[in-house]
């Protein structure tokens, strides 16, 4: 068969100029019409990276080997991608474009891998420092709905790291288990009320390449002191969100760009003996009050 | 210190609207220029893709855990990132980006995983097949600069698969050692000449993510068949090229985008009893007369 004798292409061939619609246009009749969207708008723009980056071979392969070393730095207890997405600012910007939430609800930020599911539910008060160590803290608020309604058995879920800013969970022989960490409910009045220690920064996991990416790009892996919290009750969205201390030196460089200025709290210090005895602390101690404002789930009844 | 108190940041903090911006300003100032501008580009097109897309968090997660197999499905003889590369025409464009040649020059495509560099080099004529199986072939042409001037003393190193589809490096239990492989060397008048089999097609190894992926997307994993050539001599460009053959089922749809119209040849099938007896072949045979156009290197006195 010659050349001139055979038919012309169903597609044509790759160039330059073209190659999103050729990649695309590759694609089968049946495929999902979720992921087709998904895949034509990926070729689309990292083609158009690609061209506008114009990388030697030698750079590509450079991209090629970091992508390869990422995903072999992730293990059961690793998620070096997740990381990657963290730090390029990919995880918050999914987060947000997930929670545009009705004025005056609480904000989102990401969830953070350092979540432990079914914590140990306790009485409001209670202090969930269990290894001493750190400045005393008191916070105290209200779960509200948008328009201030106390919302009464709403699930505040709290952690946090310890004063060596770690979780207890990358310290199994050190710290005790559940270290910082409880579930408390509102009473009627929407109100509740806990103890703990001012939380420190800490970097992300920093040994492996999103580590050694961040050093090349002249960025520190550290996050800005905060507190995790996941709020809930029936017929509201949950909110999975943090609290900043307004001191923090990371605050405005949160090595995965989490803070928003509508989390960041007021941390009173407070000095008088006769309050920290109230409270069985040490003076002085930490004082935050922190409201949670949920927003009625769409297309749900509030049960 | 209260929330008032604190200073304003050097940075804004992260929002959907701004996120391209907070992102690359918190490069530090001693950035690698290059490297500034690749990442810049990197995360302006990654949160335009994500911006466009809106993906769930579940769709987030399913895309961290993708790129996390992929990496892991990479060994010392599996790269499945350069095959994802390969698959979403990523690796042709950037082939296409670095060999940008003068008119007439002939055209790059990939080099592909299954090159071995230093094949054995023989004299004009040699038969490179060492199992004997498949419709025998000879291949003849020129080395000839973009003026036609022939070039004496090219090497043209050439590879394929053999009638099974496979590499010899893919069956080292099967295939003679160096099986359809071999550089050979232009007479004085640029010519050369050799002797082998027509090639197969062949599926890129799709038993990894990548496979399921293209499965996904109604894709089949197979390349167009096709011969493998490097052609290099002094003072010129080399070039990292293949031949294709113009019956090839797959032509119009290799999987990895490598076929270029210009890079489809002739193949003649030819029935003459007296010609095959010539070259020492079974009627009928086919020929295949293939001339490369090398352009003379920039920058460089030809040698």
């Amino acid at each position: 068969m010659s050349k001139t004798e055979r038919s012309k292409p169903k597609y044509p061939y790759f160039e330059e100029e073209t190659s999103v619609d050729v990649v695309n246009a590759r694609m089968g009749p049946d495929v999902d019409p979720r992921l087709r969207e998904v895949m034509s708008v990926l070729v689309k723009h990292l083609h158009a990276a690609i061209k506008e980056i114009e990388p030697t071979h030698e750079e590509w392969l450079q991209g090629v080997k970091f992508l390869t070393e990422v995903g072999q730095m992730c293990s059961d207890w690793r998620q070096e991608f997740i990381l990657l997405s963290d730090t390029l600012g990919v995880s918050m910007l999914v987060d947000s474009i997930n929670h545009r939430r009705p004025n005056g609800a609480t904000e989102n930020t990401i969830l953070g891998p350092f979540y432990v599911p079914a914590a140990p539910r306790y009485a409001n008060g209670t202090n969930i420092c269990l290894d001493g160590k750190g400045e005393p803290m008191v916070v105290r608020g209200h779960v509200v709905d948008t328009d201030g309604e106390p919302i009464a058995g709403a699930l505040v879920d709290v952690w946090q790291t310890n004063d060596d800013g770690f979780y207890d969970v990358q310290q199994k022989d050190v710290q005790p288990d559940w270290n910082l960490r409880g579930v408390f409910t509102t009473e009627n009045d929407g109100s509740y009320w806990y103890r703990a220690v001012k939380p420190r920064y800490y970097p992300i996991p920093d040994d492996g390449p999103v580590g050694k990416l961040l050093g090349h790009l002249g960025r520190h892996p550290n996050r800005a002191a905060h507190i995790h919290f996941i709020v809930s009750a029936p017929g509201y969205d949950p909110v999975i969100t943090h609290i900043f201390t307004p001191d923090c030196q990371f605050l405005a460089e949160d090595s995965v760009f989490g803070v928003k200025d509508s989390l960041i709290a007021d941390f009173q210090k407070v000095t008088d003996p006769a309050r920290a005895y109230e409270l069985g602390f040490e003076s002085p101690f930490w004082s935050v009050d922190w409201d949670f404002v949920l927003a009625a789930k769409k297309d749900t009844t509030k049960e």
